[in-house]
């Protein structure tokens, strides 16, 4: 066997110290959008929080928009509730999941700040894939029972039953409202 | 009769200078707000746009959130389509003057905006004032068939076919989906 040679064993370790630069940068930079806003997103404060200067968030990331993605990239995996395979009660418990992701994730600050951003390409396409994974178990569901122009509109009617209230009044949907809406959208279907 | 004194209409002049400077403030504002994103919204560059000192920027509205707030001054009043009777003609209607406000009034930007700064409590009952005259013609349309919960799940779901698609994908329905959306609504009314 050959050893590798000290260049690509020196490589391999600044690899990994970038790739742990931004782990550490992308965490603390998400959490200054969820717990403070994105208007308190800049290279200095996200140094602080993430104990790096500056200068190496400006090396790494020189751009807003380029920190702003950096954090979305530390959101992980959008929750979904398992499928019973009884569609009301399915779409009921993803609805409830929705809900209860504004609160942990922010998704109010998550979804205003990748709208005003959404004229930069890289940031629409990383929007696109975000709420797309979030939006897909709902359509999937709905697509048991629509097609075409009634399976879009039904998805973004069931998906606007929590994110219309939230994003338009910070206000999330009770338990009887999302009941409601599920059975409006369910009677439509026979 | 008594002439004004001195004081009086010195005071009259200067309340109209100011008058003058806040209204080319807020449509420099809002003209920034809706052509550029909130992230372009500084004093500096409100300042060079309207044509007035920074300094006097700083001096009427020290921070970023009251030139925000000044921005949607600016908004006037949402449009609205005349009622003719026909709930289901009148619904169609209205979100296809909604779909069109998206797209004149940059309605994605003054979403997100307002969504990003809600925790400032002024423009907080700014945001529910707008997004509430917004969502009232909706709102009262379907109260003709709906109470309680269904009605709240109504209202969101209708705004839902045009603001989750803004917010979430930066795209718009066709047509054939706003119809859709307002069959299904009133097939589950009945």
């Amino acid at each position: 066997m050959t050893p590798p040679d000290r260049s690509e064993s020196a490589d391999s370790g600044q690899d990994a110290r970038v790739a742990r630069t931004r782990a550490d940068v992308s965490r603390a930079a998400l959490q200054v959008l969820t717990s403070e806003g994105a208007d308190a997103l800049t290279h200095a404060h996200v140094a602080e929080i993430a104990g790096y200067s500056k200068t190496t968030l400006y090396t790494h990331w020189p751009s807003r928009v380029e920190l702003i993605m950096l954090a979305l990239d530390a959101m992980g995996e959008f929750p979904h509730q398992e499928p019973t395979g009884d569609l009301r009660a399915d779409l009921i418990g993803e609805l409830r999941v929705f809900r209860q992701a504004v609160t942990d994730f922010r998704l109010d600050q998550i979804l205003s700040v990748m709208a005003q951003w959404a004229s930069v390409d890289d940031m629409a396409a990383i929007r696109d894939r975000i709420n797309g994974d979030g939006q897909r178990p709902i359509r999937t569901m709905l697509s048991q029972v629509f097609e075409g122009p009634r399976l879009q509109a039904a998805t973004s009617m069931i998906s606007g039953v929590v994110a219309c209230p939230t994003v338009m009044f910070g206000a999330l949907p009770d338990d009887d409202v999302i009941e409601a809406a599920v059975d409006l959208v369910l009677k439509g279907a026979r």
